[in-house]
Formats: structure tokens, sequence, C-alpha cells
């Protein structure tokens, strides 16, 4: 499948889209998830036209880990999570719904098991605070 | 909670344990899971001790993911896989159980759900099988 550069995540890069966004670096930006599984719910997204893993030139693939590195370690302090998961999709039968490769960070909390994804949008005031904290600790 | 010097990959990564190792390079290695989710289950261990994500030098983190693409792309073309999950859980709330920072990549088949994780050793035979596999199509 061609990449579509009108996927949701690549609309976000080019600033036609609305996003939460609470980190940027040359090579990736991270945003919260409008449809958490948990607060502070977040995806690093590459400024690369890549679908997927298998796409990804390997700058990239090491940006995204080491900007996925310190989002986790700015979310579990900011939200006080007590462990974070990673996760990425890569084609339809892994789960994958937006083509533009993305990593999850996902802060999981003793007691409170994941929401489903996709079920429901987030209230965007709620968003806008946690991206405000997120922006708050990093500096940015 | 101090890195446990004799966690199982810590003892893989001596040579004290055996794994059916399939890729190595300076900073990373990747082996077969023993109890996989799916056919080709395979996990990226750094030459670190790591506990999680928190813990990794920036250097490994980086490694980890290149290792992890190449690993995503050689196990889809081996096992004709539909699909590839990336997996990370960093504390015990978000499910980890080895306390040595891995990264699952997880090949995906339409129409074959994950397996639990953890339900049952897979045949050594089998493992051997596919590893040797791996090995030959990267040629290592």
């Amino acid at each position: 499948m061609a990449y579509d550069q009108n996927n949701i995540f690549a609309k976000i890069l080019r600033g036609e889209m609305p996003a939460q966004k609470f980190y940027e670096d040359e090579l990736t930006i991270a945003i919260l998830d409008v449809m958490p599984q948990s607060e502070g719910h977040s995806l690093v997204i590459p400024k690369c036209a890549a679908e997927n893993i298998f796409e990804l030139q390997p700058e990239y693939a090491s940006a995204v880990m080491r900007s996925g590195q310190l989002v986790a370690r700015t979310v579990r302090d900011v939200f006080q999570a007590d462990g974070i998961t990673l996760m990425q999709f890569n084609g339809v039968e892994a789960g994958q719904t937006v083509f533009h490769f993305h990593l999850h960070v996902i802060p999981r909390y003793a007691g409170r098991p994941l929401r489903s994804h996709g079920r429901g949008m987030a209230d965007p005031g709620v968003l806008a605070g946690q991206a405000a904290r997120l922006r708050a600790a990093l500096g940015s």
C-alpha cells in the first residue's frame, strides 16, 4: 500500500489538524492520544512519510525510540504512573488503524485496567491541561 | 529495584543459559521467545544492565529499535506474517516479568489470535528449526 499523504498524522505534522503536541525535535513529535487507553497515553510520531516500521529510515527508528524514552520518563513522572507499556502496530492484522508509523507510550496504573482503544474521545480541555503539564515538565 | 544480575536474559547474554539466538551485533542480540504468542515471536535484548526503558542508555535505545526493525522485516519475510506488533513492558504493573529490558517482536497472522504469554513452552526442536531459518535469511 502506498503511503497516504492525507492520513491524520500527516495532517497533524503539516499543521492542518489540531493536536495536543507536547514535545518536538528535529525528527519526531509527541502528542496525546485523543482516545486514550489510560491517563497520559501518548504517541511518538516521526516526521517522515513512513507507513510502518518496514518503511522507516534507520535514523528515524533511532529517533523514535529516544523520544519514546523521554516521553516514557516524563509521562511516568507527571502522572505518577506505576509502569509504562510501549506498543507499535504494523499492518491491519496487527491492529494498525492510522497508516503513519507511531509508537504508543501507555502509562499503567495499579488496579486500573486499560480502556479499549478507540472507545470515545477524551475531553479536549482535559487533554489540553495534561499537555500543558507535560510541556512544563519538559521545559518545552 | 536494583538490576538483578541473575535474571534469565543476563544469563543468556553471559552464555550461562541456552537460547535460540539468531542475530547479534555489538549492542544487541535477538532470540526466539520460548513461550511464543505466535510463530516467530522474537525478543531483542540489549547487552547492558538495564531493567527497563528508564535505565537504558540512549545508544542502546537506538540500537534496540534498529535491531527490532531488522528482526521485524526478517520475521515477516521468513514466516510470511501479515503484520508485526512491537510490545515493550516496563514495571510489574505494565506486565513485565523478566527485569532486563526486552522488546517483543510479535508476528500477526490473519485469523489467528495471539496466544497468551507464558502459557506453555514451545517445542525446542521447532524453535531450533525456526532460528536456523532466521539465521539463513539474515546470512548470520
